[in-house]
């Protein structure tokens, strides 16, 4: 059986995620059952995605993922699944179970990723008697089931353009028009440390090492640009490609988000010299 | 091995619930090990006999449940077994542990059970060299392994009536006597979206829609009651039987717990026309 | 493959602990992953290691421990591994990954240990690509799948006399000189139901019954030494040799740390009569 990945807001208080992996259990025994996290806070798909992107180039490759973070509940949004396949012309891959609410838009848009599909799931998913209102446990779990046993995404929807999918307002950071020396950003999440992770991939830094942080109500702070957290010196506030896959605001055993006054998703500029 | 399933007041950030899991890895190695939840509130015992009522239909149909919600630890309450049979004649079937307070009340109250058996655990229990503080870890982990092993829980102890078992005094929703139109019920548990879980079971639901809750404190709000959380107009709260076999009071992406003053443990009337 | 146990600071909102047990089900698939707690204080290495030296004997006694609460990631502090046979003579026993901060101190200062060995794994650790802030994940991970199919730490890295690793500054209970019937302890650790954790042992009890309390800000407060929880009268503050093999400051019911104003990391004074 494939490992499963469980990615969720259930939080860890409710018995939730424990009936989550209840069914996966029941139906899919045997499966390892991987936890990334179901501390999402409620309905923050954009914090589930940046989670998920971070996440899967760590976990096996053949491994398939839970992903429910689903304001739109028992509304008619479409169950989705992608394929990652694990290179050109390699067999197996990643499979990815989520509602179509742009909760896979950061991993599709992954640099470099080899040829993804997208798959419309509706109708199996049409086919679980379901309670209204826990598709998670009553749709997703049996979806999954059937992957970690070996079906194949392609034999169980309609394959979809990925331009079809949703596309949520919030997005990837980019240079600031008429200003060649800003980037606009936001903090997709804000972590226990306090560092501040933000929508900039690794793999694109800017040009030159950023020297300030402007904030969207305007202020403005120095920043060091460094390798890793204990070269940030006390006090200062820290930029680095984290292991995240993505910039990070840092401080060195103190809280950037703090230091900054940020929170998830607020919106502030990368600014470096000529 | 049998899988088993956890659910403690534990908490996630003590090592008491790792503690639990290490045992039982050594006592029954190779058992699966599924946390419904260590987060039930400290010495909370309807909640956790809410969590296991709501969860126990959704693990595999052999799994032995360890359920240590236990402010009695130390003195000379007794430790039970329940052996729910999978139907009528069938073989196998989940088994249950717990302190006898109550914990198992709502599960064993559960409309349409096949047989339930129960037995007084003690004399097993008493054979443990245990700590006086951490039975969960020091007792009721050794007894889970024999039975994930194989045991029968008839084999282990002494069978008692279900009369003679510990009733709280929380109990299920009941209609107001004098009064046709209410029904008294309690919050079992308020979720982390705000959802307020009802002592009302999904298959006993009201005669006539219900169109008002009555807090004990006198004020009255009128509710809709809906299929689904999408079907809750903004600034509305609904009342729905969700994915829990209960009743539960929610608002659409916005907390009714806020939006109703409501918290654990608070008594309320539903109301309908005539 | 041997079970893997998972101490660290990453909390369970994060994905980190996630990414670490992904990292661990790729390179060691099948190996048992057991979670003793990610919710460490951000950087509290005493009380991951007062964690550590609780939880160890309750794992199997093959277990392999990957324990990450590193303040220093990045530095050019060591990473090593500890060695804790099952025995004089006898075959296997566990292992202990951790950065050298003290976290291993509590566990090898145990009373009776058979001979702990420690070993340098700078070596092996460099030669992971590893990203410069999560380490646990790069360089953790790898280092435990190895010692999870079979390798030993002698042939990883470099032995070191035990005496060469770090002491931090909090250390264990002791008699105050000049008067004999008071131990200077502080608290490792204060559980969700407020029970205070001392750094005093369970193997080395006061030589009479302590009878109160004086806190390092001058308060002197009555307590009860018992033998469980139960046996604490309402209202009262009990000492008792708890299940974590250290003395406790307890409550029935009810919190010690709010009854005696205690915080982890407070000093104070146990007292008895001569």
């Amino acid at each position: 059986m494939r490992p499963l990945a469980l990615l969720t807001d259930f939080g860890l208080a409710d018995p939730y995620a424990g009936q989550l992996r209840a069914a996966l259990a029941r139906l899919a025994p045997g499966a390892p059952l991987l936890d990334i996290s179901h501390s999402v806070e409620p309905f923050a798909v954009s914090q589930a995605a940046f989670f998920l992107a971070a996440s899967a180039p760590h976990f096996p490759s053949s491994a398939v993922f839970v992903c429910v973070v689903d304001p739109g509940v028992g509304s008619t949004r479409r169950i989705i699944g992608a394929h990652l396949p694990n290179g050109e012309g390699a067999k197996g891959g990643q499979d990815f179970l989520a509602p179509d609410n742009g909760l896979l838009g950061l991993l599709l848009g992954t640099p470099g990723l080899a040829r993804p599909r997208v798959f419309d799931l509706s109708d199996p998913a049409s086919s679980y008697a379901a309670s209204a209102t826990f598709h998670g446990r009553d749709i997703f779990a049996p979806l999954a089931a059937r992957l970690s046993a070996g079906e194949a995404l392609e034999a169980m929807g309609r394959e979809l353009a990925q331009k079809d999918l949703a596309r949520p307002d919030w997005s990837e950071a980019r240079e600031r028009p008429g200003a060649p020396c800003e980037i606009d950003a936001h903090v997709l999440h804000v972590d226990r440390y306090g560092n501040c992770l933000l929508s900039l991939r690794a793999s694109s830094p800017p040009p030159q090492p950023v020297s300030a942080v402007k904030m969207s109500w305007g202020q403005r702070r120095g920043v060091l640009q460094v390798r890793t957290y204990a070269d940030i010196p006390a006090g200062a506030v820290g930029l680095l490609a984290g292991s995240q896959g993505f910039f990070e605001l840092a401080a060195n055993q103190a809280s950037a988000a703090v230091a900054l006054g940020l929170r998830r998703g607020d919106a502030l500029r990368l600014v470096w010299a000529e």
